[in-house]
């Protein structure tokens, strides 16, 4: 037995019984995680506009960065030299990297793979970079988070079959180099299912992945503009042949309403830039669905945004207060409305488990669901897609 | 004797045998202010990146809002209806608010002056608007700011003398009919003592408010690109004829440097978006003086950028994860250098009392400017110069 499961492992707690839900715990070198649990993302080792102290006051037990954004600026070594991310970013927490493989497959503008490794150029100088699955593994050692991610080859929604096989196969190969060269026990190593949204490829990589052994198991490439149906779909066909006794990640979805499905069908971690992205934008959770702040019907409100909501937005500020903020583009706003946004999830995440804990998981979600209006899909697609294409 | 001599005055406890400083307290319903106090500018109803808890952990008791700011947005009967500028912007401690008079004169697109007022139109969205000195007290009155300003006419650094002498005679009418309509008790208003660079006219200005009588006197139309050498000599020439028991207020400086030696020469309170803007930019104060933290000499650098500051950011970051920030154009990055620069201004005003009670300040104003290297004056002139410009 490898020391990796002893200091950092994942232990089940409790399934659903009507459902495929489960709740479990995450346990590693800086604390153990509830889940299902939400990863805020926070790229270049900060979660836009908060503080390592707020987030812990929000209740966030772990975070996401991203071995990408790290590499291109500060540079690995530099933070390797400053004693590690969790020193660097002074988050004493739970950290999972990712490698870099989505980012440089939707934000580096010139890319070439080979079996070897990808050649790309970064999306902020220009500059041109060489990285292989070692050498992701390197990098992910080096900056020290809890919970580091194979490399994998990412392909677009509507790449063709062919381009998606062999996506898949090459992540496959990668996987494994990845697992041969990972040399820190202290680090659980997950590997990432491609395979579009065929489901066939699907369970073949699922199958593959699984009798490689890794600590966790990653669905990557959906939520890249496909529809919710089929994210959902895909989760499930993948979900099936993964191993119950490891944590299963879906990676780039965080709606409220997808997080809900997506425990009914067996996921466990989630990450994802929307909570954060859209709070930004003036888009903020609520029970019955989000609301856009920045509407003049909130002039006068003195209630906060959410009432009875127990964040330090909404237990400090009115409404009207924060609608002001925005609409002066005050940068206070951006973080009360981040607070509020990861406070919801993290609510909704501990809802989510209790419910499953006390055996009600199916009538919470059938409750959720009644009341929460989920931005209406057509729009919500086209929105996706263009923001997407923005970035390549 | 007026009430507002009870709940809201001046009083003076200690003066320097060496120089004009003294160290004071501003009395006010919203608490006891020492002086000499610098205010930290909240335009719109709020610190820029700042929270008010975040304000109280620095130890700030008193900031500025602004009249004008908050009459375009949210406008002043959205603040009134929901309780007041302390309620709206969740602030228990002390608010002083410009009238607006210098903001209509140097943000406004196009304004026409007459002796009964001003037409200006706005910065935002190019509307007319309309401002009396009737006006902009009824205004102050319903945000309920502790301080109040008086609505001055505020003529450019560069203005003809004609135009400065019909300025300051205007000023002087307008704060009579401020005085006159000003109704609330509990409110302090401070007249604004204008008169350009010329000794002769600040001596009129002086002398003729304080005939006048008004809970304290600010020194307007200073700190607009003249060389610093000149502010310090209007200065001097204002407070001479200024009364002892009464707080004096130098509008819009907010350097270090320039704050020290305007102590020495009697000034009490100060306010300024320096200390902030600068923050934003990525220029921290340290008491060798401003760093540029976005220089590369940082990019290792395991201290924070002022050892042995006690600001959140220097407790809790190092120089290097602030330079990434800074790099990444990460709005954490704001925020904590604005934590940091407040709390050293905050601290220099400390210190500056403490001195001041002790007998000892003019060593220390020696030993704090024989360490503090100021920005090149004709460097700062011509960036002071174009960002005014470029506000026009």
């Amino acid at each position: 037995m490898r020391l990796v499961d002893k200091s950092n492992s994942f232990r089940l707690i409790q399934t659903c019984s009507d459902t495929l839900a489960r709740a479990g715990e995450l346990i590693t070198p800086h604390g153990t995680v509830p889940t299902p649990v939400f990863l805020p993302v926070g790229s270049q080792a900060t979660v836009k506009t908060l503080t390592p102290e707020e987030l812990e006051e929000i209740g966030v037990p772990i975070i996401l960065a991203n071995t990408y954004h790290l590499y291109l600026r500060p540079g690995i070594h530099v933070i390797q030299s400053m004693g590690g991310l969790h020193k660097y970013m002074a988050w004493n927490r739970v950290i999972l990297t990712d490698s870099g493989g989505y980012q440089i497959f939707s934000l580096a503008p010139l890319r070439k793979v080979s079996d070897d490794g990808v050649i790309f150029r970064s999306h902020i100088d220009g500059s041109e970079h060489f990285i292989t699955p070692e050498l992701a593994i390197q990098f992910q050692e080096a900056l020290g988070a809890d919970i580091i991610m194979v490399l994998d080859e990412c392909p677009a929604y509507d790449d063709s079959l062919g381009k998606i096989q062999q996506a898949m196969a090459r992540t496959h190969e990668w996987a494994e180099r990845c697992k041969v060269c990972h040399s820190r026990d202290d680090q659980a190593l997950y590997a990432i299912v491609q395979g579009g949204i065929l489901p066939e490829l699907r369970r073949q990589s699922a199958q593959h992945l699984t009798s490689l052994g890794f600590a966790g198991y990653a669905i990557g490439g959906l939520s890249l503009g496909e529809p919710k149906a089929v994210t959902l779909a895909m989760t499930e066909e993948t979900v099936a042949f993964l191993p119950q006794d490891r944590p299963r990640y879906l990676m780039g979805v965080g709606s409220p309403e997808d997080m809900v499905e997506a425990v009914a069908r067996g996921i466990d971690i989630f990450d994802s830039a929307l909570p954060t992205r859209v709070a930004r934008n003036g888009a903020l959770f609520t029970w019955g669905g989000r609301r856009n702040i920045r509407n003049a019907a909130y002039t006068l409100v003195e209630e906060p945004i959410e009432p009875g909501c127990d964040c330090y937005t909404c237990r400090t500020f009115s409404a009207a207060y924060l609608r002001h903020l925005f609409t002066c583009g005050e940068m206070l706003a951006y973080r009360l409305a981040t607070i509020h946004n990861l406070t919801f999830v993290q609510a909704l995440m501990q809802k989510i488990r209790s419910a499953i804990k006390d055996g009600t998981f199916s009538s919470f979600r059938d409750g959720f669901l009644a009341n929460y209006k989920p931005t209406d899909e057509q729009i919500r697609i086209s929105q996706k897609r263009k923001w997407l294409k923005s970035r390549r």
